[in-house]
């Protein structure tokens, strides 16, 4: 069983002239496996084919990779399989080959610790200095340009905070630094509006298809966190995480938080 | 004589989980070397320095990356190199480790074609559909990040240009793909303003100091690049192009873009 899978052999290393590593040029998708199944594969798989049509990429080949990331999580009870499709090596600097060749690297990570005590007991956030650049032709892609989530989340470990809020250029709040904002305010789950700026998540799809109604998407500011009845993160990964501290203010930790983690629960662990 | 040394060593291939490939997380410099020489360094290693700051990265060393850059140049008469400073390995996902090690990785690439021809008839580009996306954190920085030029770059290719004017998020031209631009106005140099987006480029660096005195920078709207006496591309590999055609419209290629580029030649060919 290997930790690490380039297109379709056991190798830990990638070659230098790859342009995912030269210019960010590929699409990811980080995938929780829970003993040999990944509960949101379809969602992820969706999302990384409309991607690729995004980034003029081949259309990825859903069946190779459900074997290879299969292969790669192994029997683990859990663990988290990071797919990444590259765009391949060669071009002319910044200009794709003609026929692009895409490489897939398929790698094991331990599944975090610490999420049971943050999904009971909330976390600890920050809003960071660091603003989320708006851009048509990237908003909503999971790809690997990722340098503001780097900055923010060193920002973070400096500031000994768990997560962050990023605010786009406007300073409004957008999403976490890996994750999805959900508000509930007045008894309505809003998100923010994604159309300029962040990821489009595939923890919130999938929470959205369970509870039949996806959380609105809603032009949000700033005091609409301070005034929500409960924030959230949601990450498909991490699940649902509450904010208890957001800034220099404490929040409550409510009932929706609570009955979508057991809703989370039982859709990840006995939904076969 | 190795084409690729991976933190001085002869290697082809970077470890899957280095961070320059997971996320954009690095800085690169892309450096003209004359017959083993190359007359930018000390403009390279003052932008990749003031760089590496902003992005929490450790400063580099010079001495080691000249000494690694000139063997991996050996003694061709032109090529070029490209040095790429990651943030290494390891970090929990987007979170650094608190003590980075960075690593070098240096290839040598052959001299690009077509460029004495460009330079002498000139690019023929159109206007990106591309937008530059607007960051504070990270506008002007020569980082990992590049897929709106990948982007904007394969447009290119598939409209059969050489280059093309990239906007920013108003509409405002910002920079070329892969260099800066200057317009020749009323006999005044002037070039975009770069606060939000775009690259602080070495070519555009260098010319300003042979000069004596930089190209002005200027909030520039399409219709100046319209009006412009001159448009030129400025790049430190590929030093001064004229453009000859923007869109729909043909361009004079002027006697300053003449006397630039003889400039230019001295100092490359003979400043020993």
């Amino acid at each position: 069983m290997s930790e690490c899978l380039v297109n379709g052999k056991p190798e830990n290393s990638v070659p230098a002239d790859d342009r995912g590593l030269l210019y960010g040029d590929h699409l990811f998708e980080t995938i929780a496996f829970v003993d040999g199944r990944a509960p949101l594969w379809p969602l992820h798989m969706a999302r990384l084919t409309q991607d690729a049509g995004r980034l003029l990429l081949p259309a990825p080949d859903p069946e190779l990779l459900a074997a290879e990331c299969t292969r790669v999580a192994g029997s683990q009870p859990r663990c988290v399989v990071r797919l990444t499709l590259t765009r391949g090596s060669s071009g002319r600097a910044y200009q794709p080959p003609a026929t692009p060749q895409p490489r897939r690297i398929i790698q094991r990570r331990a599944w975090p610790q610490r999420l049971a005590a943050q999904r009971q007991r909330g976390l600890k956030l920050h809003t960071s200095s660091v603003r989320l650049a708006s851009s048509a032709q990237l908003a909503g892609i999971k790809h690997g340009n990722r340098l503001e989530q780097v900055l923010a989340a060193e920002y973070a470990r400096r500031a000994g905070v768990d997560e962050a809020i990023m605010l786009d250029q406007r300073g409004r709040p957008l999403e976490a630094i890996a994750g999805n904002l959900v508000l509930i305010i007045d008894g309505q789950a809003l998100t923010p509006q994604k159309r300029h700026a962040g990821v489009d998540g595939v923890g919130l799809q999938a929470l959205g298809e369970w509870l039949r109604q996806a959380p609105q998407e809603a032009t949000l500011e700033v005091d609409d966190l301070r005034q929500a009845d409960e924030v959230m993160v949601i990450n498909s990964v991490a699940g649902i995480r509450p904010v208890r501290m957001l800034d220099d203010r404490a929040l409550a930790i409510g009932p929706v938080c609570r009955r979508w983690q057991r809703l989370w629960d039982e859709l990840f662990e006995c939904d076969d």
